[in-house]
């Protein structure tokens, strides 16, 4: 195989992103925490280094910026806890890490990535998982650091609304009123995914699951296959109404199709999204094949997303818009 | 499509079952406890009930019988207690249930299956997941219910030796010194698939999982598509090396090759298992198709299993043996 072409996406989650709730200067914070994310994946692929250590950057940036709903920003659980899930996993080796409901953890997919090369597992959740990162030496930060104002009112609202709230609903909640997860659907979670000069591809996704959630509910994003794949042929990340992702398979159902039906990427992806779609299941994916190709499909209003191909130039978008 | 052939199969794990460790009167209660489950699922499907019913019914029979790693008799974490996972799926629907880390849940596949129909979600974890137990009054049981001397000195031999074991070991380390879990490979769980006479599939499956095991571990069981999977075309549920059906989807798998490529449900699940057994990864799986075939292939010593098919008389087996 010839030397291949670097590729990295990334995504921020999606969901009803309403242009009329989007103000200019909102729009442009979102563009520059999608931009940096971007650049701290590519520096790395640029310098010949891993698809590996690209998604963990970009993802970790992602994690740092409190916008988003993964690390830094994280929603609120009902106990007014942060639970954090997140999944890295390397294609070359088809190997995977994973991490579920940590605690205090700064960036979850470090954790994850930790739990894939340190350890015989593939997934830690909870107590045991917050235990092993202690152990690990990964860098902790207390629930002050987490905090963030915005999502401690989407939880007074959540529990006064009585409702669970996924996560990009609250710019929404500002101009209309609250509406059920089941209705207006928002979805927030992160990801990246890329292909290194190599040709060896790799996923990562990071989410701070739901506001006002109960009964410690798993989403997709710390399960492979469902929210995170990255095999021989392609990688993936999820974002959406993470249950449909896990009944469907939803990242692993792209390389399946690639592998068995001999689909392309595009096709592969767009059929999965397609059949989504059919079900009634909301959000979108980002994926990369080993030739460098990008897809960013989704079927919700809109998807917090942005790449960097074959040209070298970066593209940002948050709507259904020209990906050219 | 006409009536469909009712076919159930169960499994009670797969690993290092040596016959030298084994006297006539353990395996005649192996067998009992395996005939017993197979019968509890059979009178279902026999009296046109459904294979979502019938494989339910299995799992609880093995998960109340004290000689298997799932419910009573699960083994013990290294703090000595038991954390359970179970799954259910109903192919018809493609609807699915999971509880992971549950404590003192008498049966965690039914616990499952409530996850499955009274919530929106697909799994639930630890303390939340014990939670929705108790708000849903499913029956629990008390520490002294789960204990089995038998299970107990396993843990106390796995900290004196400093490992983490899976389930079928203790018959072993009774004539030779314990192995790693790495080495003697012994995986503890049991699951069922079944077609009912209208052709829908339904599998689940349940664990008790590792010995002296710490941080949270994630094993397959719980996770759809990893162990346990049921949707259009076949019903799989898996035991083994958890961490390989993992990072493979190896249930889903079965299915994957099924749709894309157009294998039937045997060479499907063949080459599941041998892509399993090139990775290294040992266990077996039990599944089915919608006319009610069956296969229960694994790359391990034993697999403790059953089965009836179209002419309605039960087989149990535990070595490689002739399958008629």
């Amino acid at each position: 195989m010839g030397q291949s072409k670097s590729a990295l996406a990334i995504h921020g989650g999606a969901g009803t992103i309403l242009r009329s709730a989007m103000t200019p200067e909102l729009e442009a914070e979102y563009r520059g925490g999608l931009s940096a994310a971007l650049h701290a994946g590519w520096d790395i692929l640029d310098k010949g280094g891993s698809s590996l250590d690209a998604v963990e950057a970009a993802v970790i940036s992602l994690e740092d910026c409190p916008l988003f709903n993964a690390g830094r920003g994280s929603v609120f659980t009902h106990e007014g806890k942060n639970e954090m899930d997140a999944a890295i996993m390397d294609g070359s080796s088809i190997n995977a890490g994973a991490v579920a409901c940590v605690r205090n953890v700064k960036n979850p997919v470090k954790l994850a990535r930790l739990v894939m090369e340190r350890t015989e597992h593939v997934s830690l959740a909870g107590d045991g998982a917050d235990q092993f990162a202690e152990e690990i030496g990964v860098e902790l930060a207390d629930n002050a650091y987490f905090y963030t104002e915005f999502r401690w009112k989407q939880l007074e609202e959540a529990i006064e609304a009585g409702k669970v709230q996924l996560d990009h609903s609250a710019y929404n909640s500002e101009t209309q009123p609250s509406t059920t997860a089941s209705s207006s659907k928002p979805f927030g979670t992160v990801g990246a995914v890329a292909c290194d000069t190599s040709g060896r591809l790799a996923a990562a996704t990071s989410t701070g699951g739901m506001t006002n959630k109960r009964y410690g509910r798993v989403g997709d994003t710390a399960i492979i296959g469902a929210g995170t794949y990255a095999g021989e042929v392609c990688a993936v990340s999820c974002t959406g109404h993470g249950e449909y992702f896990m009944r469907n398979l939803t990242a692993y159902d792209v390389s399946a199709r690639m592998k068995y039906k001999g689909m392309n990427l595009e096709d592969a992806a767009r059929e999965t999204v397609e059949h989504l779609t059919k079900i009634g299941g909301e959000g979108g994916l980002i994926a990369v094949d080993t030739q460098g190709n990008l897809v960013l499909p989704f079927n919700s209003e809109g998807m917090y997303r942005g790449w960097i191909g074959e040209d070298g130039t970066s593209k940002i978008r948050i709507y259904h818009e020209s990906e050219s």
